[in-house]
């Protein structure tokens, strides 16, 4: 960056002269109750969209029979549940676009990230990464390989809302501004750090400390230690601290929001006991038991805090929103029992791709007066949209940011008055090699346009074309039927990633970037 | 507060139009330095003028012979010292004052603050106090009785710096958003709470927990887990502490600010056993022995701090402040010994008194290239006056506040190019019942005006004069020979408490307010 741009940035915050100010609040700032709608956004980490016994697609599913979700369902008995919620592949880039409001081919934090200056990913012969945003996200300048914007939280903080963190932060790699979610507008921090992922889920563990309380890797979970020694999994002790913290907000007087963001259902595949012997009993692999364990410890979690808001007279007035970062797991036989690929089913692969496996996410939206209870939207939307919207939900109209927003506010799709998918395309880049293999895993890129998603493979210059509606699963590539779309597809995805200035792998028999998709 | 005032507070964070953003920092925010000055606001509680071996007086007296400061006397020797440095009688009112610049008088935070709703005062058989600010204050609006302001340190950190707290917060009541320094603008937060003193020193106590870790009281010193059952001393484990995030600090390449806000040397006066033995053989009795101690802790502290900017090479760029909250506790008898009252001679009373020994500091300043060397500034300034001068030490020119900021930069000090304590004065309102007896102590108010300084009892109308370069030890009231001088000193206090609209207590017998000094 350069020095105008420093000072830019530095320039934001103060917007009149010296010692300008409102009005004076006197002595007496009242305690009239603020209407603003509490807002929850409830993320799990790596869970696929079947991962649910909530049917999102048109049918039920053995996934859907398999696994039990009671509270996801009541959730969607009140809100509304989106069939196309789209993230990233993976989580760092799903987690920068959600605070930062900016696709992942902008901020560049295009695989995951843990140390300062350490890039993850794993070699290739055939093409070397570029120098993606490795240290992740910052709200301040003076950190290399970083994207620097301001998140919606500092926002939402600034206009009054108290504001929760709890749980998974992973926005910086360690030593940066970005690591702690205090350095993102949050005033309360429940074990986030610059970790994606956990070291262990028990307390017996002391979620990844020795008996001498040093940390046993660097994702150990921080901040947890009441717990330790305790049969308590962690992701039963978030909640209970989240709710801790809901009851403190709720003396405050402010509307909240809280960023409940699971460690679940991220391996290690540690077994939630309350759960873990019911799916044994119904023929299930350790691996896979466990997986379901987790799955429904987050599902127990949801419905604690909806039992909290009821029973504190917030339901009303609390906005939820489920989501999760990623595709689940199907690539790593250690973890996933049966053939792997195929556990998103009946999507196609899983975390790390551009298929559908890796990027479609159970997602439903509460909104008591706002969202029709049980309805069901499938106009599709991407996960920077989250950051306009919640914006739009809390009442901030008018808010500056360092850096552009691309996600476009999907309140109409919400309140039914609109359409903003109409026309819109949605763009995914990944030049990077997460580390393992797959079916649309790995450097590439794609572009959603309608019925239509376009697939460009850095490497070789391979298309995939396929049309979303009639081939879910992505098993019929259509690119030598229609080079018409595929020509105007890759045209439209070259434009906007050179648009917003997006990075390509470099061949390294010749050290030149890969070709753009349309050239 | 009107419906009009929350909106206007509501409104102050956005100032633009939607999505507006100043410049796309690209994929590369740089590693470029920042240059602007660290800053490091060393405050120490209940610290009396006198408390040091460096001499703030004209002379040299018994106490500084007696106590052992020399990271004070090493301070001093590279910056300012200020003679005529002011805060409070009380800590919330002080504390209150630095992190809004409000003077009490219109913050109404005019006695110490706990828990919410319940005022601290003692009883008075005459006089009720008014409904004073008792929950603190706050950066948004929503509690009653709570001053609603900005912070200099949520204007520092909106200004790129990395803000961190360390040690007594004492901002807000219990429950309220004011009790967190992460509500401040503060990242970090060591063992900063709503209480204004602490249960225990010691680590050997657990700092005021019991051995399941259960608080033993509201004053239990937070977040210091690693610390109990140590022998370490509450002022070194916070050092430690601050230490740690100082070398966090650094890797995050912003300038930072260090809130170093020590409990010590608050009662109770546990002893710091890394110096109380050396007093004791000086002859003094257990309790003034374990005082000294305290300050020599204190003192440490601030030394390891300077070693550490000297080690990591930002001794250069980083501005000490050093300063207190009030006069030292000169009013009970069960912690002090002697004589009460005497314990910040030449000066009259101590803590809780708007005689000198109350409300004078002992303040240095130092900042290399600035402030001239072992130099010394003899004109007057409040604690209020931090928050303007700590903004422009950081380059911050134009900011926004919910509140009117009383305080006036004395940067023309520092630099030795003006002087604003010419023509100004500078007010006190105690319009309260702090809990001790003594000269100068509860329901009174004053004004400093050049060398002369009048106060006035709200109890029986009592006027008293005094010329303070004259008769710094305030005994010979002069209000009989220069009634002209009372007068008029009697309107501006007048005026001026008017003007803020301050609280005055009411008379129990006739329901009525105290009269203004003026009426």
């Amino acid at each position: 960056m350069n020095k105008k741009s420093v000072l830019s940035i530095l320039a934001l915050a103060p917007a009149v002269a010296s010692h300008s100010y409102a009005e004076s609040p006197g002595n007496n700032a009242g305690n009239q109750t603020d209407n603003r709608p509490n807002i929850i956004l409830f993320m799990v980490d790596d869970m696929g969209w079947q991962d649910t016994s909530l049917p999102f697609w048109n049918q039920q599913t053995k996934y859907n029979r398999l696994y039990e979700t009671p509270n996801m369902e009541r959730l969607a008995k009140q809100g509304m549940m989106f069939t196309q919620a789209y993230a990233n592949s993976i989580s760092s880039p799903s987690r920068c676009s959600l605070m930062t409001g900016t696709n992942a081919a902008r901020h560049r934090v295009t695989n995951w990230t843990l140390q300062k200056d350490k890039p993850t990913d794993r070699k290739s012969n055939l093409l070397e990464t570029p120098e993606w945003n490795y240290n992740g996200i910052s709200q301040v300048p003076g950190t290399n390989n970083t994207f620097v914007g301001t998140s919606f939280v500092q926002i939402l903080k600034d206009n009054g809302y108290h504001t929760i963190h709890c749980g998974k932060a992973h926005f910086g790699s360690i030593d940066t501004p970005g690591e702690d979610p205090h350095h993102w507008g949050f005033e309360v921090n429940i074990a986030g750090h610059a970790a994606g992922g956990l070291a262990s889920y028990l307390g017996e563990q002391n979620y990844g400390h020795d008996k001498n309380g040093n940390p046993i890797s660097l994702m150990s979970v921080p901040g947890l230690e009441k717990y330790w020694g305790t049969d308590t999994f962690v992701t039963e002790a978030l909640t209970q601290e989240a709710i801790k913290a809901l009851d403190k907000a709720k003396k405050y007087n402010q509307p909240f929001y809280l960023y409940m963001a699971h460690y679940a259902i991220h391996v290690p595949l540690d077994k939630d006991m309350r759960f873990y012997d019911k799916y044994k009993k119904k023929g299930m692999t350790d691996h896979e038991a466990a997986y379901a364990s987790l799955i429904e410890g987050m599902d127990k979690s949801l419905g604690d805090l909806m039992d909290w808001l009821e029973k504190n007279g917030e339901a009303d007035n609390t906005i939820i929103i489920f989501m999760s970062d990623n595709g689940g797991l199907a690539a790593e036989p250690y973890w996933r029992d049966g053939q792997i690929h195929t556990q998103n089913y009946p999507l196609n692969s899983g975390k790390g791709s551009l298929y559908e496996g890796g990027i479609r996410e159970p997602m439903i939206v509460s909104w008591k007066g706002t969202v029709t209870p049980g309805s069901r939207c499938n106009n599709y939307l991407l996960i920077e949209d989250f950051y306009p919207t919640i914006l739009e939900m809390a009442g901030v109209r008018k808010y500056k940011t360092i850096q552009p927003i691309d996600g476009v506010s999907f309140m109409p799709l919400l309140t039914q008055t609109g359409n903003p998918s109409k026309g819109r395309n949605l763009y995914w880049n990944m030049p990077n090699n997460w580390g393992n293999d797959g079916p649309g895993i790995n450097f590439n890129c794609a572009v959603r346009s309608g019925d239509w998603k376009l697939i460009y493979y850095y490497a070789d210059g391979k298309k995939e074309l396929f049309n979303i509606p009639e081939d879910i699963g992505e098993q019929h590539d259509l690119s030598q039927q229609h080079p018409d779309i595929v020509k105007r597809l890759s045209k439209q995805l070259g434009n906007y990633l050179r648009k917003v200035d997006a990075q390509r792998p470099i061949q390294k028999a010749t050290g030149k970037p890969c070709l753009w998709p349309d050239e």
